[in-house]
């Protein structure tokens, strides 16, 4: 895994950033080297991308963390702590505008410098549940 | 980047395999490496988990590629196609059951024996955008 580019943020403190994405309006620039510039092609269609990423300020993990949300302890892959076996985050952000191998979006959500390892479409008929969805602890704690 | 475990599923050959988690209802075990089983505590309260993981049956890429569901080329970063610069892949299944370091998941479209790197909570009010959503060259193919 190579990073393909910089995500650029306001956020240059850990304490400053939002706890995600939903919450945030904060204009980002996701900055491809350019050698990957071709691979944004048709891009400008979608209204909505998922951007991968690695949590670079964020080293070592246990296995029980207590989330920012909550006071309780949970298992790290019921959570979505940075800090984890394999420090990967996803946000998905909306895309204002594409120029070259940069792409202006809204809703950043990580430290400015995070390095980008890949861009997908969102699409709802992929990544949405709607069924019978339960989310356990964050069921009182993700509106907070 | 090391896997925490393997996803086991009933497709053996790309070419059987679902072309997204939202279109199967294939039973999948998650099973993770036994040192990593702590990370899961609390998991059972959601019905709804996103497995990151690698494509480790694909090697190479190229920025311009033609997807499944389509005959045109588009960039790959506006496509999910599975050869990609950094091959990782997100799929969100429900969780039926966890059993100490296995997990009982519907809807997986992966090969078995992928490769895991991690597993997060699906929560919609951090996953789910409504408004002015648009999925460009999907928008007459995601339903096909």
């Amino acid at each position: 895994m190579h990073p393909i580019g910089v995500i650029h943020s306001p956020f240059t403190e850990k304490d400053q950033t939002p706890i995600q994405t939903s919450r945030s309006q904060a204009i980002g620039l996701v900055e491809l080297y350019p050698e990957f510039a071709d691979g944004l092609d048709d891009i400008e269609g979608l209204s909505h991308i998922q951007l991968l990423y690695v949590f670079h300020q964020s080293s070592g993990y246990t296995l029980r963390v207590k989330p920012f949300l909550d006071d309780q302890e949970h298992g790290v892959f019921a959570t979505r702590y940075p800090q984890r076996p394999n420090p990967i985050g996803i946000s998905t952000v909306r895309l204002l505008f594409r120029q070259g191998n940069a792409l202006t979006v809204e809703g950043v959500d990580v430290l400015d410098g995070t390095p980008l390892l890949d861009i997908k479409p969102y699409v709802p008929d992929f990544d949405v549940r709607t069924n019978g969805v339960r989310v356990g602890w964050y069921e009182t704690r993700s509106k907070k």
